[in-house]
């Protein structure tokens, strides 16, 4: 049998053989003893604990040494050596798809970083394969090893269908009966058109007024203290985009939990360490505080997860005891399952961590089992990583491209001003920059004259099929083509190239691997990571994943990119200043205009 | 119109009403400024800012001056003069008819206390009605100007059929249906069969389990560190007693919420000072600990509510930041509400409470109304508290005697040794005493011998028609009868006197009455507080219980008795040791044994 989330059985149907147990009158499954007990209700640290674990679930913790090794007694023991036993790390927020693998395959590195429950917004999915993608992720969820809650999809699509084609538009209506299916759909996912929420904008409130109907709390994406308020008075009680002190003040005045973001370092998601000032400089209580990861491509999955967040909220000032409780226990609370999750209290899950004085995860257990042993998969572990959820053959079937489509423009033959998207690290922001082409003898001359290259985006829904040419200025790409099928939020196909022969290979590898991101040289592809599930996740295991992402992004930095490849997955993303790409044509933000490629002047 | 919760529109139908007036752009219906607005999310006090309020709800805190008063506009202002403004207290555990009040009626107390939520356990009138009497409550909870949710009671009867004659059976399944059946049933009432919990009782698990099968949170009530685990694996998430340290410090361990209880001072309820070392001692953080104010009579409601509670915490070394979101958002938190009560954010009620510096309520806004100004009952408020909800003629009908019973045991004609009750202040465990009693020319003799009086049970549901006599030792009273209806937990007729006649008296004055307290002399009711509704509740008004019941506990007490009237009540709760009387006879506890009055040496 595959381990599962419901391998532990409900609590109502054995609160007897844990009270048994509590009370020594029956014996333990496993104790495991020696170690120093976190408690992340009272934020102590208890020298010298055991915890006795029936049937999946934590039945008592008692002083060490209470539990006697019998002869031909039934309990296992195991010696934590004096390591701190705490609870499995939660994740308040994540994007799976942000791993390119499936949720099976991201149970493993989430388990090697001792985190044992994600709310997990399927948010990608949703907009390729509307209510049936989520559903698939659902049921993919269902078979991990590892508590997968959902919060619905709110956005989606981002805009609307004159500014982009997507294969999803999840309607209040869709996103209710997600609610009413699927008890795991704990929260409405991050409302991330806080302009129109502000605004209040029917079919965005009609989505809250969904949530808020069924005691759903509602997870909040607003940039912009003057919005904080009014997305509070619409009903948002959380964010993980508090980017700094004074808005992540503001959040917490309003009533709204504050997720502290930690991202790898090199990208720009990393707000914690000014996030967290609200604590350190201005004096807020941490109790409505926790650590999410938000996004981890596959590789960084393993380096910088949930433990690495808790280790950064130290090494921002927090205590070890609060940082931990910031990772387990609030946001248990915020999503009102601290009766089941989040602290070592008996009738909880035994989802717990060993960890080293550092907090380093040494050890994971999932409903009682032993996953993670000394840094490694356990035997049971990979057996059930052997056996994943399979998506139908309908996922395999997303992208939908027109006959051989133009993939660049026609060279100008008179002098006009373009309209280009001039990237500029950390990426997020793309600038809209007015360029002034005189005539030239080719695209060449062009590029290196004003540091240009082609960027394209092909509809791959099968429904408008729909391309759009744009120029990219200071993305830095010395030769061939790019490409991914990830393009937020619609998932169209995104190109950056220097000569369509290679972009058209691009696009063909894409084709061909049902989904993916690419890089072709001289008509060769140089590395790829296949997404054959929506044209967004990989069907490998965590760790091929990771290889081939580790592969890509090396590849991608000897192209010369100058955005990683996540950051150009955002290009079309036409909800962020100033100017992005939709398969609809350049579109401008926030004054949401499409505007032409050239202007003659 | 009356004030009641619903006076407020569901979050859902004006989240774009909110959001536009949070943005400026729509004029608030009030504005309370120039105070400090207090934060429970951040245990934060701010100078000079002000709320916004509209729909009944807040749509933003704000700068104190921000909203501009116009010529003509809409917008009403009150001037908090520098208070401290306070989201309305909650109160996480009460029994309302502790106040032998309606809740229509308890509103009143509760709103001059600055407490808009509570969290009801109608345990006795379960005891007397069943499922009927906890709808009738309901009912008239909804017809109150007050947050009234339903905690479902869980121990009726506190015993069974052998030991005592209730007039309630509630099973897992008629919980079940009351779940299902009222929204505002958010939890599983107190667990008081402990013992029975622990021990893996089936009827207690069901039960139990008909709550955890449905995300409520439950209830407990445990004495005994030794049982805090096994009852936690049984489900039990809070607790209101903890009575000392180390036992709250144990609950707070096992993922047990502690609500400190604070009773009146003369009352052996005050367990917050002892319980709340957990924190000021041990070091416990206190997000998970609450205030509450569990049983207050009608006149105590007046002098000893939820604020006086928190005022204590803060004598026992709390900040008042922490006081008081111990007293606001964390039982919010408790119960999964704190997006609609429990702290300023927007979207919450508007349920407000100006206090001084030293914490005391001055005014109460309920859902944005202003019912309680300058410590008065305001028009709206009285307008509401004359229109109450009224109970229908079955609840008038549950005193149903047997016809002539014998009230007063036969006098002993040879030596026997009696089983007597020694009352002994504080009055929560009774002693079991066995005096031998000499032959006696009167009963008078031995009472004067012995300090001794009689005790008696009359069953009153109309089932068994049973009568049970007993001794009581060091009760004080010095001539006549004393009697009540409200003889936890079945709530059978308590009678104690020194002499048939009175008792007799007694007992017709409560039948006379449909139920209620009095107390007899010479054949004379001296003192009555008259409780029709199913024999435990006033059908007046809160100020006249209170008049009332003042007048009878002073009569109480000079008629001698040593134990006040509510301790008084608790004679014939069988659960507490060491020794009980219900309609059944003499009960032993914890050995649950039947014993006769006289044995024969």
């Amino acid at each position: 049998m595959p381990l599962t989330r419901f391998s532990v059985p409900a609590l109502h149907t054995v609160t007897r053989q844990l009270a048994a147990v509590a009370m020594g009158q029956a014996e333990p499954d496993l104790v495991i003893t020696g170690g120093r007990v976190f408690s992340s209700y009272t934020e102590r640290l208890h020298d010298n604990r055991e915890v006795w674990i029936k049937c999946g679930r934590i039945a008592a913790v008692k002083p060490a040494g209470t539990a006697k090794k019998q002869r031909g007694g039934a309990t296992k023991f195991y010696d934590a050596k004096g390591g701190i036993i705490a609870p499995g790390l939660v994740d308040p927020h994540i994007h799976i798809e942000s791993s390119m693998m499936a949720a099976c395959a991201y149970a493993e590195g989430a388990l090697l970083n001792g985190t044992t429950t994600i709310f997990c917004d399927s948010h990608e999915i949703g907009n390729v394969c509307d209510v049936a993608g989520v559903e698939w992720m659902l049921k993919d969820a269902r078979q991990a090893p590892l508590n997968i809650f959902l919060t619905v999809p709110s956005t989606v699509p981002a805009t609307s269908s004159y500014f982009e084609t997507a294969g999803g538009d999840l309607t209040a209506e869709k996103i209710g009966q997600l609610f009413d299916k699927w008890p795991e759909a704990v929260a409405l996912g991050e409302k991330m058109d806080f302009v129109q929420v502000a605004m209040g904008d029917e079919r965005s409130h009609a989505i809250l007024g969904a949530a808020i109907q069924r005691g759903k709390p509602i997870s909040g994406h607003i940039y912009g203290r003057e919005f904080v308020a009014a997305g509070a008075a619409s009903g948002i009680n959380d964010t993980h985009e508090a980017i700094d002190r004074d808005i992540a003040d503001d959040f917490l005045e309003n009533g709204v939990w504050v997720f502290l973001r930690g991202g790898p370092p090199t990208t720009p998601w990393h707000s914690l360490p000014e996030a967290i000032k609200t604590v350190t400089e201005l004096g807020a209580n941490p109790k409505r505080v926790c650590v999410c990861t938000d996004d981890r491509d596959a590789d960084d999955l393993f380096m910088f997860g949930l433990d690495w967040v808790v280790r950064e909220a130290v090494k921002a000032g927090m205590s070890r005891e609060t940082a931990l409780s910031m990772g387990s226990l609030h946001p248990a609370t915020r999503f009102h399952l601290d009766n089941e999750i989040g602290g070592l209290g008996p009738a909880r899950r035994a989802d717990l961590v060993l960890m080293n004085d550092d907090l380093e995860p040494q050890c994971t257990w999932y409903g009682g089992e032993l996953v993670v042993k000394n840094r490694k998969v356990t035997p049971l572990l990979e057996e059930t990583l052997s056996q994943p959820y399979r998506y139908p053959k309908a996922a395999y079937r997303t992208v939908k491209l027109p006959r051989k489509p133009k993939l660049t423009p026609d060279l100008p033959t008179e002098t006009v001003v373009a309209n280009t998207i001039r990237t500029e690290l950390p990426g997020i922001i793309l600038f809209h920059d007015q360029v002034t082409l005189e005539p030239a003898a080719s695209w060449e001359e062009q590029f290196a004259k004003h540091d240009l290259c082609f960027v394209t985006v092909v509809e791959r829904h099968g429904k408008s099929g729909e391309v759009a040419h744009g120029l990219l200025r200071n993305f830095g790409l010395k030769e061939g083509a790019v490409a991914s099928s990830v393009g937020h939020d619609a998932h169209n196909i995104i190109l950056a190239g220097t000569n369509e022969a290679d972009m058209a290979v691009a696009l063909e590898t894409i084709k061909a691997s049902k989904g993916g991101v690419c890089i072709v040289k001289q008509g060769k592809v140089v590395a790829e990571v296949p997404l054959p599930i929506a044209g967004l996740l990989s069907d490998k295991r965590a760790k091929v994943v990771a290889k081939e992402s580790t592969k890509l992004k090396k590849a991608w930095a000897a192209a010369g990119c100058t955005l990683p490849y996540m950051g150009f997955n955002l290009i079309p993303l036409s909800v962020i200043p100033e100017i992005r790409i939709t398969d609809k044509g350049l579109v401008t933000v926030p004054g949401m205009k499409i505007v032409p490629l050239f202007e003659t002047k």
